[in-house]
Formats: C-alpha cells, sequence, structure tokens
C-alpha cells in the first residue's frame, strides 16, 4: 500500500524548520530521525535550549514508532538568520505565529534566498495560503502543510494549495509527507479550518452543550466517544461507518432512513453554547476534575503510549513503513 | 479496574429478547456467550432461521473477543407470546420498532408478566423512558439501555433512567451491562438522541457539509478521520484530547486561546446542508466509488476484525475480563 520512502527521501537532505516551538521541534525532530538535515531558525535567545529540551521529550515517541533516535541532535542547526537559513535547503517548513502579515514578510524572504528546487510548506492551521502567497513573487512554490499535532505522531497531513499553488507543487508535497511516513491528503478548496478542525470544532460544540446543560461530565462524555465512536472512527471515518450502519443497501439507505431522521430531529436541536463565565467555570472545574491529578506531560505520555499501541495494532506506524524498504 | 463479572451474571440465567432484529440477534448473540439462556419473541414466522442466520455471522465475532462460541443456540428458545416469553426470565431486552405506541402495548404487557425482580431495558435510540413509561403501572422498573451498534462488538451502553424510573433499577441496569463485558455510561438527563447519536449527528452534519461542497470526497474525508482525530478518540475524548492540547495550561488554557478562537471563526462558519436530490445523489455515487467494490457483510467483517485487533491493543476485548475472574 505505502510506496518506498527512500527514493523521494533521497532528494531531501536538508530542511528549515521556521519557528521551534511546539510544531517545528515535532517536525524537526521527525525529519532528523529520517535523516534530514535541520537548521531550524527562530528569533528567541534560548531557542538551542528549548529545542533540544523538546528533543529529548518527543525521542521516546520516535523511538517506540520505530525510527532511529541515536544522536538525533547530530544532524541539527541553528540559523537566527532567516535568508541564511534557507539558503541551502531542500524544504521548508514554516511554523510561525498565525498572523497573516508576519507570514506574508518571511515567505518573501524564503522565496528570495531558499534554492529554486525546495519544497515551501507552512504549518498554518487557519491562514490560506492564497492569502499568504499574495506578497510572494512565485505564488505557485507556496502549500500549506498543516499537520494534526503532533506531526512527529498522528499520521495526517492536510495538503492545501492556494489558487496559484501549481500542480507541481502539489505533488512535490504529497510525495515528500508521504515517504516521511505521514498520511498527506489533499483538499480541493481552501475552507477556513480545513476539514480535521472543522470536524473537531462541529463535535466540540456539540460536546459543551452536552457538559453545559449537565447531561454528562467531561469525564462521561470522553468515556462515552472512546468506547463507541472514537473506536470506530480510528478503523473506519464517518461515511464508510454509516455506509455500513445502512446494511446491504449501504449508505443510501441509511440516507433514506436514519440520514433523514437526524435531519429533521437532531441537526436542528443541536446545542449552540458560548464560552460565557458560567460555561468557562463550569468547563474549568470539571478539568480538574478529571485530569487534574497527574500533569498534562505525564498523560500525554500515556496518550502517546496507547496511541502507538493502536496504530502497531492498525500496522500504521510509520516505521513499519521504513523498516519494509 | 472492571468489577468481576460472574456475581452479578449469576443473578442472570434467562433474558427475553423481544424483538430479533439486528440488534436483537446481537444482544442474543453476546448473552448466551455469556451463559444465559435467551427466549425470542417476535412476531415474524421466518424468525427462527433469521435469527440462526444471524447468530452464524456474529460468531466469529464472539470468538475473536474471546467469548465462548461453541452450541451458541443451545440456550435459545423461541416464543411468540409476549406474555409467556417473559414470564420466567431475569432480564428483559426490547428491540422493537421505534413507535411509541407500539411500545407502551409491549411494555404494559411485559410488566405484568415478567418475574417482579427482572431487568426491564429498552434498547431505543430515540424514544425516552419517560414516555414509554406512561403507560406502565410500575414506570420505575423501566430503563433505556442504549447499545452502540452492533451490541455484541462496541462496548458502550447508554443507560438512560426515565423521570420515575427508580435509582435501584439504575444500579441493577449498570451492574448488569458491567458485568457482561460493556461499558454502561448513565446519563444525568433525557435528551433527544442521548449522546452518542447527537456527537454523530453533530459532526455528519460537518461531513456532507463538506464533500457537497467538493473540499473533499468521502473516501478522502474517511481517510482524514481515520488518520487523526478517530485514532485520538479511541485513546481519549474530545475534552481529554484539547486538555492536552492546551500545554501546561490544560483544558483552561486551550478554551481561552483555541476555544474561543473556534467559537468565533469556526462555529459561525459550519455548515447546514440538506438531503436534497442533488446531494442525495451525490452522496450516492461517492459511496458507490469508495466502498461499492465489496459487499456491506464483506466490509463489515474487515472493519470488525480491525476494531478487534484495536480493542486488543487498547486491552477492551471483554474476554480479556471474563478470562481474569
Amino acid at each position: 500500500m505505502s510506496p518506498t520512502p527512500e527514493p523521494v527521501l533521497d532528494s531531501y537532505k536538508r530542511a528549515a524548520i521556521i519557528g521551534g516551538g511546539v510544531i517545528g521541534v515535532s517536525w524537526a525532530g521527525l525529519f532528523l530521525a529520517r535523516g534530514i538535515k535541520v537548521v531550524v531558525n527562530d528569533p528567541r535567545g534560548d531557542i538551542e535550549d528549548l529545542v533540544l529540551a523538546g528533543l529529548a521529550e518527543i525521542a521516546p515517541t520516535l523511538d517506540a514508532l520505530g525510527l532511529p533516535t541515536e544522536n538525533l541532535a547530530a544532524g541539527l542547526t541553528f540559523e537566527a538568520d532567516l535568508a541564511t537559513a534557507v539558503s541551502d535547503v531542500d524544504i521548508v517548513q514554516e511554523n510561525g505565529p498565525e498572523r497573516l502579515e508576519l507570514k506574508q514578510r518571511i515567505w518573501q524572504t524564503v522565496e528570495r534566498n531558499a534554492p529554486a528546487h525546495a519544497l515551501l510548506a507552512t504549518s498554518t492551521s487557519s491562514i490560506p495560503a492564497t492569502a499568504i502567497a499574495e506578497a510572494m513573487r512565485q505564488p505557485e512554490r507556496l502549500i500549506v502543510g498543516h499537520p494534526f499535532n503532533p506531526p512527529h505522531l498522528v499520521p495526517l497531513v492536510e495538503i492545501v494549495p492556494g489558487e496559484r499553488t501549481s500542480e507541481a507543487t502539489v505533488h512535490q508535497a504529497k510525495a515528500f509527507y508521504a515517504a516521511l511516513g505521514k498520511k498527506p491528503q489533499v483538499l480541493r478548496k481552501e475552507v477556513p479550518g480545513f476539514v480535521a478542525n472543522r470536524l473537531q470544532s462541529a463535535i466540540f460544540r456539540e460536546c459543551v452543550h452536552l457538559v453545559a446543560e449537565g447531561v454528562v461530565t467531561e469525564q462521561e462524555l470522553d468515556d462515552i466517544v472512546t468506547s463507541s465512536i472514537g473506536m470506530r472512527w480510528a478503523v473506519g471515518g464517518p461515511f464508510r461507518t454509516f455506509h455500513l450502519g445502512g446494511g446491504p443497501g449501504g449508505l443510501p439507505h441509511f440516507i433514506e432512513h436514519l440520514g433523514r431522521a437526524m435531519e429533521s430531529g437532531m441537526w436542528p436541536v443541536l446545542g449552540n453554547p458560548t464560552f460565557d463565565d458560567a460555561t468557562v467555570a463550569e468547563l474549568t472545574d470539571q478539568a480538574a476534575d478529571a485530569f487534574g491529578g497527574s500533569s498534562v506531560a505525564e498523560l500525554a505520555a500515556e496518550r502517546d503510549r496507547a496511541q502507538i499501541a493502536l496504530m502497531r495494532a492498525l500496522g500504521e506506524t510509520p516505521g513499519a513503513v521504513a523498516g519494509q524498504a
């Protein structure tokens, strides 16, 4: 099923990571584990310590995914000057703050200084490539490569071409992320929030409503999700699930019966909560009750271990792909 | 973590399954595999053939879950007269059509003829126990035990007490489903669709919107879900996921930053699709493209195998619980 990654990655010897925050460090760790040298560009004075600490934190997960993690930092350098940082790389992955003007300035500098063959990708979750590229001379080169956090673990990368992004750039991006062991998905239109975050927003609105209304607690709602739709959607998405829910008649039968009942009986009564003071106080109190016993870092490590066990069970760890080649 | 199931199940020797459709057969298979004798009440003339065929179909899944499936049908009988069917059982699980008057009639007959100690549960996904019990002399005995389809595989059972359901009945139902190896969750209020189906409805509305708008195909959307939010929510629900997404500050920090951006920027622009002719035609065509290569039964078997691999990886197969006792 998966393409052999090495031939593609042979063309990616050096990467520039712009912005060494959580997303940037995660990309850096994955790139390094795949044998790509990384130069981090970030204006902060303590960026080296931050990135090294971040790498140490994610190394066990990379290791559990079957990726090599010895001397991970050997291929890592830092360069505070953006033009210099991108001057000799094959891929630029930008993870700067979500401010349009800032990203426009960054990308104007990058396109003037990066090699002509380099893949130019932004991790933005909210700004369309079309808008960022307005200030570029070669808008056809810029593409959104939006990871689902954290990029070194969760397979999805949403590839969102801008209006002027070239087909060649789309193909280049898709091949690169697939070679990294990710599951890239090219969107056919630019829409606010792309796809995964829109779906998260839709369900979370109802989650907040149900907790605010006192139907369930946060912990109870989470338990409901993990023991039903969560485990379903880990093995098949909503359309496949409802296709199978339609019996021999599949999705058309589902729509005709349960879909129409959903449209008339359920969609109109779904909640429209707001993050007013009372709701935020309730959500905060319940989060303390449900999750306050451990630090976020401990809970995240526990979650990631379970995540990897699940991915192994479904044959979806990237290390498995690399190991075959 | 899980209670030892045997002491509770010792009190459940015989069950009546009202309605031998897909849900009824699934409950019957699980009850039989747990050593509970089952009498099926269903007016259809060919009900014996239907139930036996259904049991044969789900036996491999029960087996893969670690449950005994030899001579599954040995404990199975059929009784077309409802009063007789429930006269000597410890649990009645009703899976009749979703029509209030019909369910009211059924439950009037059941309460007059079932033993006083029997647990009385309806699998309804849409009718509140309060409404069904209006016609009962002992409304405190009726409770919703709504499974997520199929009950023999997916752990969740939503327990929804009606306004007059007694606390004793709630406890009895929770202990029974837990002893079966399920993950029962008691809702604190009756709301239309309960919780899991409301959440499914909320996300599916946006799924239909994104496909109808041409942002992604059904197959692409499903791939996005399985490779991101699906695998996340299999190991931790939306609140835990966003608690961890908030970094050291947890959920309060998430709400203050990403939650408020969701409220102002995303919730207002989520889609409001309808199942008009063009949308249904598009969804039907895409389902044929995406899933038409195999029968629903083949796809379901494949899905269930993956589901069980996932549950094993997360240590959540009911057989594992039974095996420890």
